[in-house]
Parts: structure tokens; sequence; C-alpha cells
């Protein structure tokens, strides 16, 4: 194997990190866990990291940029309307939750239920990466508002803000159920009564 | 100190899992923290409960059933209409989370998002419990309908998931926050547009 540089180490111990924390919990996995399910020698962990709780803040940060927020480019394509993006959007959500059969959930519904008691800097973290999600899925409202797609005229942000709660606990009852059913139930609820 | 009845050393061992495990979450604390919270050697644990998952399963029982099914009698209280009912029991809860400084959250929604994936006898625990805790908020929403409180003829048990995972979104949110917004903000969304 070819000598990895300091980057690519880096990058694998974020990989491991995403992968290690969504599987078995922040608490559920040592340093020594993360790398080895990365491949790389456990002394080079605190050449890139202070702690675990600093890898967590990154790997939080590294999940949200690099995967969940691809998914959020949906929210903002122009072959559909706005309300089919929202619509399109929960559904690629599940089709991936089921593709993973109903394990390991959000890693951000996760982080925040373990470690926002604990870990100031994660529930900086977790804050900043909720204002955001909730913004865009806000502009989205807006804009299915203003091509007169959904009835209602309630505040965007407000929305919003109701709706991705309602997704966190519904991703949650489908790891319990290990079945679709409950966020197949959280799209047709979205739909058909408040965002009709 | 009196020489503890085995039915009290179980009694104890029960309130300090829902302590420990709503404090630490149940990866972050071990049999030993859980003995020294109830008091109690540590052998004696043993005698009561097969395993940690075992007893977490029972916490959880007993967290439901002491604490959380209290509150929810405020869905049945014939002094108020059943809308009024439903405002009362989300603030209750809401002032109940203000006392505690926003910490530890839902013991339910904690456990969902560290265990569902690794722990069967707690995932069928979690199951029944949202079971009938969505079957007491939707004939309460029934009621409410049928009074011609609430303006929406949507079906109550669709309704009343939808309005659970977005309470448990709630308070997710508020932990991070470490503030009633999050909160006050899901009880005005609700009554507003959900159940106007």
């Amino acid at each position: 194997m070819a000598r990895l540089s300091s980057h690519d180490v880096r990058e694998r111990l974020l990989e491991a990190g995403v992968r290690t924390f969504s599987k078995a919990g922040f608490n559920g996995c040592s340093v020594q866990d993360i790398t080895d399910a990365a491949g790389v020698p456990k002394g080079s962990f605190y050449n890139h990291f202070e702690s675990k709780e600093a890898l967590g803040a990154a790997a939080l940060q590294h999940y949200w940029t690099d995967g969940a927020c691809d998914q959020l480019k949906i929210l903002t394509r122009l072959d559909m309307s706005p309300r089919e993006r929202l619509r399109t959007y929960f559904e690629e959500a599940t089709a991936e939750m089921a593709q993973i059969g109903f394990t390991c959930g959000c890693l951000v519904g996760n982080m925040a239920a373990e470690l926002s008691d604990h870990s100031p800097i994660i529930a900086i973290q977790l804050s900043a990466i909720f204002l955001g999600w909730s913004g865009q899925v806000a502009e989205c409202i807006r804009a299915a508002q203003a091509a007169g797609e959904i009835e209602s005229n309630a505040d965007p942000d407000q929305l919003a803000a109701f709706v991705l709660n309602a997704w966190e606990g519904a991703v949650l009852r489908a790891r319990i159920e290990k079945a679709d059913r409950p966020l197949r139930q959280f799209i047709q609820t979205l739909f058909t009564i408040l965002l009709r």
C-alpha cells in the first residue's frame, strides 16, 4: 500500500468517523474502533484531532457537506416545480433509508439526542446545520406559496421547522419499525394536510 | 440504614436507570454507575437484571408508566375541551423541560436514536410505547373534531403520528438550543395550522 498523505489520513478518519458514529453511536465506539475502520495507525489520530469529540464535530460537518447537502440540491432543481422538489427530496431520503435497511438514521438527529447536553462544540455545529437545512426547506416552501402550489400562507420558516422536526421523528420511528411506513405516512400527511 | 427488601432494590435500580440513562445515554454509563446512583452493591444488580440491556427495557417501561403516563392523563381530563387538553398537555411538557434546563430530553426518543438498531427488546418496547402514546393523542384529536373544535377532518391517527414526530424533533432542537423557542414554535404551528 502506498504511503498515505496527511490529507488522506484525515479524510479517512472523517469518513470512518461518520460510518462508525452512525452505526455504533458516539459513546458506543472508541478511537481505536475509528482508526481500525479507517485502516490507519491509532497513533496517527491525535496528529489530526485533539479528541474523539473534536472528530465528532468535524465528522458531523463532513457528513453534512459531503452527503446530506448533495440531497438538498434537489430543493433548487429547475426541472421541477417547488412543491415537486419538496416531495422528491423526502422521497429520495426515504429511498436512501430503505437502502440501508432503516439503520443508522440521521447523524444530525443521533448526535443531537446523544450529545447536545454534553458537548458544546457539537451543539453549536448542530445548531448551524439545522438553521441552514431549515432555511433551504423554507425557501422552497416560500417558492411553492408564490407559485400558488400551496394553499397555506403560513410563515415558511415556521412551517419548515415543523416539517423537519416531524421528519426527524419519523426517521426514529422507521428505525424502530425497520420499515418505511412512518416515512410514507410522513410524506402523505405533509402533502395532504400541511402543504396541500 | 435499614436493610432494603429485594423489591426496594429493584425499584432503586429502575429509578437510577431512568436517571442515569437520561443523563449520560445508554452507552455513556456502566452498570457500576447505575448501582452507585441507586446506592446498592454492584453485586445485587444481576439478581434483578440479566444485563444492562434488560435494565434498559425495564427502565423505559418504568419511565413511561410512572412518569410520562401521568402527564398523559391531561388528555382525558373532563374540565377542559379536547383541544384545550391537547394544548395543556404540550404546554405542561414544555414547562417540565424548562424545569430541567432543557437537558435529558425524552428517554423514548433518546433510546430510539441510540438503540433501535442494536437492541430488539428495546425496539419492541419503544414500538409499544409509541403506539399507545399516539393512540391517546389520536383519541383527543378525534374528540376535538367531533366537538367542532378542529377544522381538519383528516385521519386522527395519521395526524397524531405526525404531531408526535414533530414533538420529538422539537425536543431535540430545544436541547441543542437550551431554550424553549423550538417547543413554543411547535405549539404555535400545531394550533394555528395543523389543528386550527
